[in-house]
């Protein structure tokens, strides 16, 4: 039977620990949290951000994400898909309100010296993330060197160096 | 050509004013603010609450809404499609995150004796907001009077008494 | 395996006992009547109005609905979303056909002296109904008092009065 | 701006001239006849039998339809997919309803001495009707008559015989 | 766990076996075949033509197909919806690509003295084949004699030889 | 009216020029250049690798992706979204299938001394392309420099040797 418990999540409130390497913490509320989500098209999530923190170059495959700014400043960008290339990019503050298009990269970036907070929402109750970094240069297994050189065109010896931080 | 203004709204910091019949005011950011939302499924509003205020009863014809509390403590609610009628209600405060499913008749009330602010998302860039009250007793031109005291099953002049408040 | 009774329902030819305070009767042909409808996106409905019946106030989160007049008259409207709220109505006799969009609030009444039946069809095999007196005023459990006190500018009085109806 | 007379048709009272080859006439009610529908989902038709007449095997490439029997008798039918092919018929009279998926090729014949008439209703609202005789035998220009004489193994004289007649 | 063999499929450089009547043999690739295709839109299919063979007229009621020749010339055609059912038609070589809109009857025939090979994909994960001869001259139990004739304006015994073939 | 013209396309038959950085070439057939394709969910590429060549780390943000080997040998591979970042990887030979679900970072490498072909077929008319390391790397603006060194997790020396790659 239906019950207000399956469409409910406590916890937004909380500060998410951002003393990681990318001084950053994206707290989900999606179909795991709530499961009155399923079919429904849409999800939130709270984003904590350290002076300077990144919430890093990523994508959701299914969603497209809209965000506003709770507390602090932030530089948010997208980039247009091939042949363009284009960086949309715009420094937003409290109250501003930005949409990062579906399965396009991008980012914010705290600009202030102290934390910074976000909510935004995804238009998928299941959108999943695809940190460009970690899934590069830190999926399991490896992919391979080579092929990780020619695409960056870099020396392997690169490679290998990102590959250890992932 | 794209542009970063195209995906960018300012102002939800900016309480709403509260002071009306129903105390509450919604500022939408939808299609019609942020131009780049169009067809990316999509929406955000922000909800001030004057104490003891509410968001009316209404429905989004076209989208699901997941709402999380910036501050105070709100009674919310929705209602399941016949024949059940549950209505689903639970008192969220600060942090807390629920969900309206598509289509059917909520609201939101502060329960407490400050303001209250909610942000909230909905799964569509162009949801629409159907209030009840001003709807059936407010459209123009009116409905029928036998029809709404047959509806409501009360005499035409509590219809009457209704129909000038909207 | 596939068989021809997944996909058949008898029993549209039965008027529907129209004997109740609305004076009228929806006989639903959806999926829990036609197994075979599982994700066809479509339905159908028989409604039976005695005179002077109405179809009362109602939405179909899932679903436009398209109706044809089988006998008698019917006056038929829907209104328009937020700001608007503009009330669409026409009278329709046999042979005519009318459009409910979907998600907004719409009825239809029997004009005449006598019954009148119309067959309607709905995009989703389980559009689901959400009648809005009894979704507000009979909900299980009730909605605050205060609450549909304020949402609809009247006494609690009369709030009571509508709660008793449902 | 909105209108009444976008959302409404008049003449489904009218029964079709079924004086042709097949027996039968479709009176669509589809979006070219209620521009409201546009983007809906949904649509309607009338169909008159004469005695024995059918409404020829077709296919609608976007749409399933719901048929409702108004008067007379019909068999029905519609034929799975391959490798299957299997053929789903039953007898439906006045008050019964039978589903046709989305894509398959299906048909009507009245089985009685009388006229018969249906109400349908289709999940779009631009459905289209491929009528298989007349696409294949019928078409402008004709399909090479060895591909045709191949794919229904017949000296090319039946072929011909059969383009005659379309 | 996800596993790179939900994703592959191997045999696709096999010619089909074409000693058969039509002189073509369809080789798929669609989520009987690679499960990891569930709920992703797409499959493939590799079909060889004997001289002069055919891709007898079908449809697939849930997918658009676009095609490429590998091997070989071949005539491609499709026709459009009623009333104008134009027919499309073009001959195609090695290197060209074609496309047969979703739901409408289309075929392929070799139109060379030697082999040819197409490979084709379809925007469905399980599009369905509807081979148009099979299904209405070879459907399990048979349709009706008479329907069969009136619905392609022939005496019944054209009807009877056409229901021996399949 | 509708042509034949506008769902054709010719020329993947001509091998791409792989004389590049990466040693592949990608030929795309969607509704850039067939224009019938509008709205139909599907399209066509060619890619032609050279020697031990790479189709760089791309994703589609609207499509799912179905390849077939035509000439020679491929390493081709994705990695599923956080947390788990697994790396799915296979060898694939001439006529082998091998599936891209929509939205996830894919490649493909020749394995082989000689050049390797393949066909390959997307869920939609327009599918994107987003090269990670051109997006990332080589946008126009660049994106900020410090962001790129915390995202990597390397020196700013090492983003400034890879953006002036791209």
């Amino acid at each position: 039977m239906v019950q207000a418990s399956d469409f409910a999540f406590s916890g937004l409130h909380i500060p998410g620990n951002t003393s990681n390497a990318v001084g950053s913490r994206v707290t989900p509320v999606a179909v795991t949290q709530i499961p009155g989500l399923n079919t429904l098209g849409i999800s939130m999530v709270r984003i904590d951000y350290a002076p300077w923190g990144i919430n890093s170059l990523h994508t959701h495959p299914r969603a497209t994400e809209i965000l506003t700014v709770i507390e602090g400043s932030l530089e948010v960008g997208f980039v247009t898909s091939n042949p363009e290339n284009r960086h949309i990019t715009k420094i937003i503050k409290k109250g501003d309100v930005f949409v990062f298009p579906v399965g396009l990269i991008h980012y914010q970036r705290n600009i202030g010296y102290g934390n910074a907070v976000a909510i935004a929402a995804l238009s998928s109750q299941n959108p999943g993330v695809i940190t460009i970094a970690n899934t590069i240069f830190g999926s399991k297994p490896d992919i391979n060197t080579d092929l990780l050189a020619k695409a960056f065109q870099v020396d392997k010896s690169v490679v290998w160096q990102l590959q250890t931080k992932f």
